[in-house]
């Protein structure tokens, strides 16, 4: 059952690699000797010791925390370590409902290996022939996972805005389904992995929804994240994420939990127990 | 949000007053010390040690281990060791899809803290008022868990059946659900859990189903499990799961997944990923 292998693929990490990164006295991410080292050279700012690299313990507001990061992060992007800053800002927290720590610069989130959240939306359609899912493909000038497939709306998680209402927004630019439309979107749970990139860790939660879309509504791209939207029986989209890695990677993990929770997959497949387990880590 | 302490109670245990099961080279279960004391007297069957409880490794084939350990149990049983026998079995395996090392007496498997499978069924109407779930309450003579609530159908998965045929049959026993109704019973995922018990270690795993029954079916028990079924509106159900413990335990975690799964708790509550995460442990 190669739906392991792509769940094996979002979790393949080792945290030998890494330094724990805390902030506030929590630890919230994770860094690695290289990047800690060159944290080191910004003086005051971080306490980098071999066990752990700590955000500076006199910074001890959020506006305080918040702003050193920021100047960090210039100088990091102004050296090309960090790339893609748009100006969207996340927490940085462990939990999502905690009070956040600090904000900081989406692009520099893996960096530091903090928790990034985000949401993700399967659009579908019932028919005779049972489920049919949209399938967009991401626009080839994207600068992050160019052509690859994408769930049906997908987001990251700003800073101070509730995960429905992000859907909603998520569904306007990526999908151009109007709100009420939107606003039907089953909230069905989430998804969790952790992944070592070239970026850093990203150790990411993602909250899954379902829309069940009218037959007649053909989503398409408002602003150019996605060149082109198909509607593909589910069979197809079980194959293609069982035998290729198409999708964007964590989109995988987005379907086979679609998969599962529409009893596309039987419960009497081998390793269908450590499936349902390992879409959440 | 109570729903996590539901989950809390479903895994509470320490497994430092468990020591390791271990049968065919492979950790299978948890064994408590008095437990394990008790299984030195058995002579070669088990080589206990202060780090493992080893079933005699020369024990090497299926046959040879589960008429060892039947006879074990036919003697704890004899003591009141083990009480509740009822000639049904269950693998001794770490995983339901390996061959299993051995099969054991269902009313055993605490005692030495294997892996015990099952199938938990809600079945539910959708109405003008939403979504109402068939609650059956266990009969006040059953053995286990008298007079709690129950999932409208669950069973403990015996050695050698699958989990869909499992369900067809349970569903008759239990619920009065004939066959074509229950096959379109729908497998949504699995909930699993590890809560130490007066009988020993339960770290076990459930597969989910739904079932949508039309609204002029009523569930009625066949075998005399349950004295009542009762059709709640889901917010009643979620008020008493989050503020009683008046469901039987892991029937919680089958009901807080579905809850999550149709959309019934917010994403934007706190706790939210908590509670989906906490729900396959």
């Amino acid at each position: 059952m190669s739906f392991l292998d792509r769940i094996a693929e979002c979790n393949a990490h080792d945290l030998a690699h890494f330094r724990p990164f805390v902030v506030g006295g929590t630890k919230v991410g994770w860094v690695t000797p290289a990047r800690a080292a060159r944290l080191a050279r910004f003086g005051a700012v971080f306490d980098v010791r071999d066990d752990a690299v700590e955000l500076d313990p006199g910074l001890a507001t959020f506006d305080s925390r918040s702003a050193a990061l920021a100047r960090v992060v210039a100088e990091l992007a102004a050296e090309r370590a960090i790339t893609g800053v748009r100006d969207e800002f996340y927490p940085v927290t462990t939990a999502w409902e905690a009070p956040p720590l600090a904000k900081i610069e989406r692009a520099a989130v893996p960096h530091f290996g903090l928790r990034a959240w985000g949401i993700h939306m399967t659009g579908f359609v019932r028919g005779p022939g049972g489920i049919a899912i949209w399938v967009p493909r991401r626009a080839r000038d994207r600068p992050t996972y160019p052509g690859e497939l994408d769930n049906t709306v997908a987001g990251g998680q700003a800073f101070g805005l509730g995960f429905v209402e992000n859907l909603v927004k998520e569904c306007a630019e990526e999908a151009s389904i109007p709100e009420a439309l939107a606003r039907r979107a089953v909230a069905v749970g989430c998804i969790s992995y952790c992944v070592e990139t070239a970026d850093g860790l990203k150790p990411d939660m993602q909250i899954c929804f379902d829309l069940e879309l009218p037959p007649d509504f053909t989503p398409a791209s408002e602003d150019g994240e996605h060149e082109s939207f198909e509607l593909w029986p589910a069979a197809k989209a079980m194959e293609r994420v069982a035998t290729t890695r198409d999708f964007k990677f964590n989109c995988n993990l987005v379907l086979i939990d679609f998969f599962v929770r529409h009893g596309l997959i039987s419960p009497d497949e081998p390793g269908y127990a450590e499936i349902c387990r390992g879409l959440r880590r």
